[in-house]
């Protein structure tokens, strides 16, 4: 018997790509799906008609469920007990139905920014910050919520560093400066997003918001839980310059560290990157990588094309580590933007909070 | 009467676009035209035959040169006085070549990396460091040549920083350190370059030898004449991490920079960019942009494919300047890197030496 | 003193290249610029801001110009005696402004699909049917127009093939049958048409209403004035498959003909090709091409990115003449989208029609 | 216990898609590589360091082989019975290892043209012309062998349409004329094949022999066997037109169709696609498509990125099945070159002699 699961937003980019991901899922099974009131009372392959973006066929089991009003939560009752969100709406308006939800007894998994600075809602990568989970107790507690609960996954640009730096942390090494540089894929923004003709013999030196994201929810993840809030972490200062490249999937950041005192050497870096592994590998979660960061030895990747569907595009794989000529050193790193960075970070953040036991079934 | 000038490789990516710029060149007319043994002999156009590059037709009156082999200088005596040089071959025999040519007599600007260190060879950027020129009286002194001279343009990466950056110090604020990363365009690898397997879909984060270039000659550009030698300026300090990207024309640099001391702010800064201009611009010279440095004002701007060509591919087109969150200020700057960073540069540098008489017709 | 012309849809992407290809024009000079109401009322400069598409700078001469409400023609009077219509509307309200800025006595030159079925309006490429403007007698008797008048010319598609077929026509060489597929550019449709997610490491086969156009304008172009209509020539019958590549500009035509009886063989089809001038090239109007067909020898041509600029964008470049196999023979066919197939080809209609004196200044 | 089998050429991109397509196979092992001298005596994994193009990791059974020298035929011995053949050599050359190692016993199914109108060598679709194996008698009779087998697989740009054009006539409606322009993938000429400065904003409207094998291949399979030669249907007329568009992987076909006298409607067509199965998917085997066409409705596709992996690779979709206006009918065609057009071609080949008995264990 799987767990039942839903997803608002369904009809998008992202929805569908929770959909693919979920299509063979060993613990979960999608049986509600909402979008805006326009798709409401269609089937799914009725209202995604001519706009299936997946490489992959429809899953069969998906075709038939009638998409639901996305606000009227009624229509979820008994349908399901985990809530992937993925709405387009007006950042209030996000922040209430996803409250909403979770007010009536709904796990939320959000990947909307709409909740990411909240102070009692976590930023959720488990091989980082699992510890995280705990603020959910406040949570309901303020809230006066049930069973419900409110986790968010971090934008799509930051999963490329932010792994490799922690895996650096977590061994005493304090990394306090980082300049990225950034080179995004066109699916981080969506359907269409940009014009074939901006990004053919062409790149864009500007994505809007992103660079504050990229600086800020860093701070947030590597946080402490302190007096039921997260307390950013700003011994790290991180400047981010964001590009639009013409690739399809897999974000590519150029990183420049600094670290505040001791400095690991070369060796230990690969060393730790390698042996590091987080909650989910120990759980041996279905959505985890076996291992979260990937080292390339060749001096001409990671490569999005070749590199982003490591480990079913779970990974983050990392290369071109060496010495920094300003600061302590340089590497790159790549992750799949809709997967690691989207649906399968919000997936993986679901399995990790049935496992522990936060989301009751 | 035009001052006949040379092409050493000039069946080559670089020496056809020399071809292509010159065409129409107030001052310049090409009369001499070599390459390898292999297409010694022929017509140029022959020689070309199926492997010309550039979007305009050949030039009529190139078409019927016959092409020389490059190492046969005598060949060159009586057609021409400035040797552009572009050649392909091994960094010894290219420095070998070059001297001998300018033992000869010839003023031979090159192109190629290979004299970038020599300490009494000028890297010239006219707007930058015309004072460098005068090392060439210590070059004659040294190796006896009588009219020869022997200068060279940076590596193609440099002009879209350097330039923004030099601008700043001319005005007495001191950039100690920057971080650089570049997404570079295609026709700096020459042709046929890259594989479409490896850049469809896709970005490499890897160019061999280009961040040593990015990173060290900025400081000989930005260095002092003193005793015979040209001195690095060493208190500049430069990472770059160099991206290749699926665009034809067109180097982007994302920078991030530290004052040593005090700062301009960022008003200051645009009025020094507006206001910057070098001794090109001053003496008018045919290939001088009218501003060397044009900033634009919209947040997704500088683009390769729209601002490339800016003022016939001989301007640094800068923007998104802003604080930096780790350093004291970021900004994006691009240039046209086979026109600015490659044939441009070098016709601009001869214009020059004509100009303060450095190269005698 | 040039002749004032106006723009409607000037602000869009046709509109803009209209305004460039006008900026130095010798006979013409833009005074009118009008739109939606949305930019009505703001200056050019204003009205397009952030939007401007050209690879170079926005023309200093319309920055000031007012946009206009393109539906208030009074505003026109007195500023223009020529319209290049370029505006986004339903086809119905198309036609009738077209006819109303007629009636008012301005010269409508037509980038619109709207009228290029009405019985007496010509779809005008001056090389090949310059006869067709004495429909216009017909025009304004049957409309009661005094000056006016309105010609269109034709789909940005049929330029590649159509020109090199009506020049084997004109020597008597019957075409019976053809076969075309197109690979057409992105700028085709318009800003931003085509996302980057459909367009890199992909193309779409299929491109709306285009194949129904680029069988059926053919047959007007080439049909024959009589009794104050056009009659379509029913005797050429042309299949046209249409596919969207990732090119920014230049429609490429893989062409299969047949003849109906007598055949050319392939030197003098290359020779009809080389010899053929139309009135544009008699009269040397500023716009029109040299040569109206340029023929590349080598095999791999003509491109798109190497051919499209071939005589300011307004020759068609063809090539791989060869035998058909099933048809005659086969070619490939190359012109600029919206310089020939759209902003160009307008003005050298309006061109050729001064010049015959029925645009009366 | 699975069946051995070699790959010559197995370092090159076609022999690295059948390692990777081989990896989990159910009946297959590779147990054998071979390459060209250079490669000789290094670990799989050393002779192909730096250049893995495929998108899966290297499997680790393969790492360790040691690389054989393609011309030592007795070093195959006793280690497969199967051998793929994708080697680089001069087709004589070719020719000749082919039958050497068919000569001493092994099956030899090969990806090269070299043997493609060999007349005893069946080129291979066994959804088409199964009973072209019946030959392998005569080939064996001819030239001596026991077990040895040499078969083909037809060149990657045909698939597209012979399959579709094959499955009507079955069906008694005889295809006569064809005219058909593919837009064929990047990875169709092999690595690093076509530079990046020619495909980005471009397309080359030609393939170097590609028309030619378009054309008279489909007339060998199409053919019959007849006192032991294959006989090539002469009653169905292809004229071909290829393009190399930037697309990795996936060849298009736009097809117009012509039948000698009955014609099948529409809807038959349609319903002529949706039943038809061959021998692979009566038989099941493990590399058949469980449709060898598939139709998509939606008037945009295929598409090759979107479509190129249905079924595993190993379908032909198909759509925009309509009226010819020229010829009967027009549809389009799209088939993975690299998995149904060459290396999963082969085994399928391989898959269907083993169940036939030709290919004895």
């Amino acid at each position: 018997m799987k767990i039942k699961v839903g997803i608002l937003g369904a009809t998008g980019s992202v929805g569908q790509r929770f959909i693919q991901l979920l299509e063979d899922h060993p613990w979960f099974e999608v049986n509600y799906v909402a979008a805006s009131p326009r798709s409401a009372g269609k089937s799914y392959q009725e209202a995604v008609s001519g706009r299936w973006l997946m490489s992959t066929p429809m899953p069969d089991n998906v075709k038939n469920l009638i998409v639901q009003d996305a606000s009227e939560i009624d229509a979820a009752q008994g349908k399901c007990s985990i809530i992937f969100s993925a709405v387009n709406m007006a950042k209030d308006d996000i922040r209430k139905l996803e409250k909403a939800y979770a007010k009536e007894g709904f796990a939320v998994l959000s990947n909307n920014s709409a909740h990411r600075h909240t102070d009692n809602v976590p930023v959720l990568i488990p091989e980082i910050n699992p510890d995280h989970t705990e603020i959910i107790h406040d949570q309901r507690k303020a809230y006066g919520w049930d069973k419900g609960l409110l986790a968010v996954k971090p934008n799509c640009s930051v999963q490329s560093y932010v792994t490799p730096i922690y895996a650096l942390m977590e061994q005493g090494y304090k990394v306090s400066e980082m300049i990225v540089t950034t080179l995004q894929a066109l699916s981080g923004a969506g359907y269409p997003g940009p014009s074939s003709l901006d990004m053919i013999d062409n790149i864009v030196p500007f994505i809007g918001g992103e660079e504050e994201k990229s600086e800020l929810e860093p701070q947030k993840i590597l946080g402490k839980v302190q007096d039921g809030k997260i307390v950013y972490n700003q011994n790290i200062k991180i400047s981010a310059h964001c590009n639009r490249v013409p690739v399809i999937d897999g974000h590519t950041a150029c990183v420049s560290m600094k670290f505040a005192d001791k400095k690991p050497n070369l060796e230990e870096i690969l060393d730790i990157w390698k042996n590091f592994k987080g909650e989910p590998q120990k759980m041996e979660l279905p959505m985890a990588p076996l291992q979260p960061i990937i080292y390339e030895k060749e001096n001409d990747r990671p490569q999005p094309r070749k590199d982003r569907n490591n480990d079913k595009g779970m990974a983050v794989t990392v290369g071109r580590l060496r010495d920094g000529n300003v600061f302590d050193y340089r590497f790159v790193g790549l992750s799949h933007n809709t997967i690691r960075g989207a649906a399968g970070g919000g997936i993986l953040n679901a399995e990790y909070l049935v496992k522990i036991g936060l989301i009751e079934i």
